[in-house]
């Protein structure tokens, strides 16, 4: 999380693309700062394939390398991995800024930046962009500042990279950006919303209804931008 | 790393199990402390399975539930993964201490804590034993104390289980004893040597000449106790 020199901005970086909002508008800042970028999708055994086609599209898109890391948590805990478990739906906000829900996987975002922190020090790069954000969200632990800072530094401490001086940033510029704002930041970068996915439940439109729906409503509403995905707004409510 | 009050020590652990020599003696380290172990083997694309073989005997032998996460790191940038890059042979011990060798894995450590802490979050587990060693070991940055706390911290701050104040520790009994000490505890503890696998190479016998060929061959000659597995010494040399 610390600022490069811009003297010595480093060129490569790894982006963490789930195929969402967030870390799609995280994908497109990376690019826009004239980082060469390598996207990461990390599958951990969703119940559905939805957001990897978009993460797929999103860094096609762009013509990156995008490279995609598959397995199961054969130990489940979430109820994004165990279809016996439902996903919540229609959760107001008070609920998501109090409870961590059931849709949180053990220690997620620690697997991921582990795979990018690799992946980042087998290329040469110099910065992790994750979409991360403890504003508008859904009450993670892996998503806030604390965390990353202290991930950072476990990167620094074991890695070939870092203890040789060459530390691996985490940048996470969503982090303290409302959901409104990352709409907003999103249009000015020309993320094709159209392309991404937000929904955890999976299908062919939106569920309207989990935690991932609602925030991504509630951003487009806020900023004024009609959600090309809006489709669900009509769906769900009908 | 922290010492657990024993008033209140906890009765779950998971333990990553490689099937070599350090995992093994780490295992039974915390079973021998009580802990109702899981055990927990990562395989990341290695060239060989020969280590895995070994794990699951080892877990079988102790009746543990054993976990496996299967994955390929499509970026390599390690011997161990890239059958184009040759396992170095036999490096003396300066080597050993002053480079990172090719078998180091870009952040290895790091994505094995992040799979034992899903785990050990999902199972309610307090500890994670892990057989990393700081002392006869082949330079990777990822064993060493300052990394495995800064990685503690991490876990502490990113995982519901943290932030609700019950940290899952990060238990290295072995980080800073020599591989003859290494050795020594492992037979005090009667850990089956011969169905353990230290080699990197893979095969039927052991190639005798890899790095961790040689620290596990100089650690049972400097404890003087008969290595199993010992057909290499022989077979290396004829």
């Amino acid at each position: 999380m610390e600022k490069p020199d811009s003297a010595s901005l480093p060129r490569k970086a790894v982006c963490l693309l789930s195929g969402g909002l967030d870390s799609a508008t995280a994908l497109y800042v990376a690019v826009r700062q004239g980082y060469e970028v390598t996207a990461l999708t990390v599958f951990y055994g969703q119940s559905h394939v939805r957001e990897i086609q978009s993460a797929k599209a999103l860094a096609a898109r762009l013509g990156l390398e995008h490279h995609t890391v598959n397995f199961a948590l054969p130990w489940g805990g979430s109820s994004l991995i165990d279809k016996k478990m439902p996903i919540p739906q229609g959760r107001d906000e008070a609920a998501m800024s109090r409870d961590i829900p059931s849709t949180y996987v053990p220690a997620r975002n620690s697997i991921f930046l582990a795979f990018a922190a690799s992946l980042a020090e087998a290329r040469g790069a110099e910065a992790i962009f994750i979409g991360a954000n403890a504003i508008d969200y859904s009450g993670y632990p892996d998503c806030r500042p604390e965390f990353l800072n202290a991930f950072c530094e476990a990167i620094r401490r074991g890695t070939k990279a870092g203890v040789n001086g060459k530390n691996i940033r985490i940048e996470a510029p969503l982090v303290k950006l409302s959901k409104k704002a990352i709409v907003r930041l999103g249009e000015s970068l020309q993320v094709p919303f159209e392309i991404t996915w937000s929904c955890y439940v999976g299908g062919d439109i939106p569920c309207g209804e989990c935690d991932s729906c609602i925030l991504r409503k509630k951003g487009f509403e806020e900023a004024g931008i009609p959600d090309p995905l809006s489709h669900y707004a009509i769906s769900s409510h009908r």
